[in-house]
């Protein structure tokens, strides 16, 4: 089945201690979207100006993404700036440009709504609720969010985590929302806010679901070497939903599977600058590193 | 076969932004001795005062510990005194006492001395160096640390690395120790200092191995309410080690689940105080978290 998603569509320039790279394709739809096109159908639902590069409009359709809901209007796209640190963990925003994206407010087509799987990727939960509303009777709803979220608009992302199946976030957001230092208690209190699975991004140390059967804790794809971690969670979530739309029968029996797709397809992501490395991944390397994490984590 | 454990034997006083717990049985070696008891048997190698209460020997001989290596010296026993902030993973040390700890240099009783399984828990280098001068070709031979040893003992710990076949740290150490921010590229490293096994405990995170096979990601047991963390790096080291005693076979063919069972016995002791939940585990109890975690990881 297909997968629509929702989110932000942007150019990201990109500072390491090593590299420095300017206006690659970024925003948390274009990972996800991306990451999903392995599995599943995907129909892509953003805004980018008309300095939009055409090479990446091409990108997209390499990845047979569906681009009648991206509009393209008269202005800049959103253009974000940011440094990482050594450790590739900690990062800080040198620059918003917000473009386009500032008055974004998508009217889907009619053929995207009836898109059963929805994945609302992280942007404003304002704009992830008006989406949402769009939509018609989708099968399974998931969204993504970040800290700035929880900072300036919480109030839509409670109303949204009422609507959702899953909710996806990562521990230090987790332990924002709930005011909980216990991971596993902060789940038992996302629960209650609404979604049925909540999934708690942890980077390199995995994830953890929580759901109808319980937790599963999900490894992390082990890389020696991290080049760009932009868009790894988006990429999880992503390869998630796409594979979880590919597979047949109850999200139970798949959920753990999709999110050590989630993971393989994160890991390839974070090899290199933006889009770079996982616009180029073979399905069989993904086969091979989701078989290399069973093995990895048999006992 | 059995273990000889050497290591701190202390009165560990412990603040948590809830409870206050004065003198319990505390010391790397104590956290050990406990935890390997529930596989195989135990001698111990350490040093008390004369305050040490008696209380506390006899919880040593409840768990079938060989004390004969138990030195009672005039003095006072090594008091710790640490406080935990309320996310119970940073913790403070308030004071530190080393009494007869200071001069301590066991000599290790003839019957000591051909045990076939050491654990050099976490005492100063030089002195897991002297206890594993004086043993007679051990089968296997395992030590922790402590980042206070890479910043004041390096030398004597680089000395040590050359002797073990598992060396065992935390995350944060392995990256002291080998200036890497990348975990894996570390382990890669800390072998070229000598250990056929590496481990790297990483809290709530789980811990990774690093062996002739390849690496391993054992997950962490998920704990709702952790009490106090002290002693769970050293229960689990114990734990791993008392399992790969008590295995028959190639120590590769065991590793894994020696550290599954190290996981789990680490669960148990953050649930209490000191060794107060720890030493109530029955042995069920650990089987039934060990298959819970195999369900718990299984994809």
């Amino acid at each position: 089945m297909s997968v629509l998603i929702v989110g932000s569509t942007a150019l990201d320039s990109i500072k390491t201690p090593k590299a420095e790279n300017p206006r690659l394709l970024g925003g948390s739809a274009s990972h996800a979207a991306v990451a999903a096109s392995f599995f599943s159908p995907v129909k892509l639902a953003g805004v980018v100006g008309e300095d939009f590069p055409r090479r990446y409009l091409r990108l997209y359709q390499r990845h047979g993404i569906d681009l009648d809901g991206l509009q393209v209007l008269p202005g800049k796209t959103f253009h974000w700036s940011g440094e990482y640190e050594a450790n590739m963990n900690n990062r800080r925003t040198l620059l918003t440009e917000l473009g386009v994206f500032e008055n974004f407010a998508p009217t889907l087509p009619k053929s995207h709504r009836a898109t059963p799987f929805v994945l609302l990727a992280n942007i404003a939960p304002a704009l992830q609720l008006h989406v949402l509303n769009q939509m018609e009777r989708p099968q399974f709803v998931a969204a993504d969010t970040m800290d700035l979220w929880l900072n300036i608009a919480l109030a839509d992302l409670l109303k949204l985590l009422k609507r959702l199946d899953a909710f996806v976030l990562n521990d230090s957001e987790a332990h924002q929302l709930t005011k909980q230092d216990n991971l596993f208690a902060a789940l038992a209190k996302i629960h209650r806010l609404g979604p049925k699975y909540v999934i708690i991004k942890k980077g390199s140390h995995g994830s953890i679901l929580s759901g109808p059967r319980g937790l599963f804790l999900c490894p992390a794809y082990p890389l020696r070497k991290v080049v760009d971690p932009t868009g790894a969670g988006d990429s999880f979530v992503g390869a998630m939903v796409g594979w979880l739309a590919a597979a047949k029968g109850p999200v139970d029996d798949h959920i753990r599977l999709a999110m050590v797709y989630g993971s393989v397809v994160a890991s390839f992501c974070c090899e290199g600058f933006g889009l770079q490395r996982t616009t180029r991944i073979k399905r069989k390397q993904i086969e091979e590193r989701a078989a290399e994490l069973k093995d990895l984590s048999r006992f």
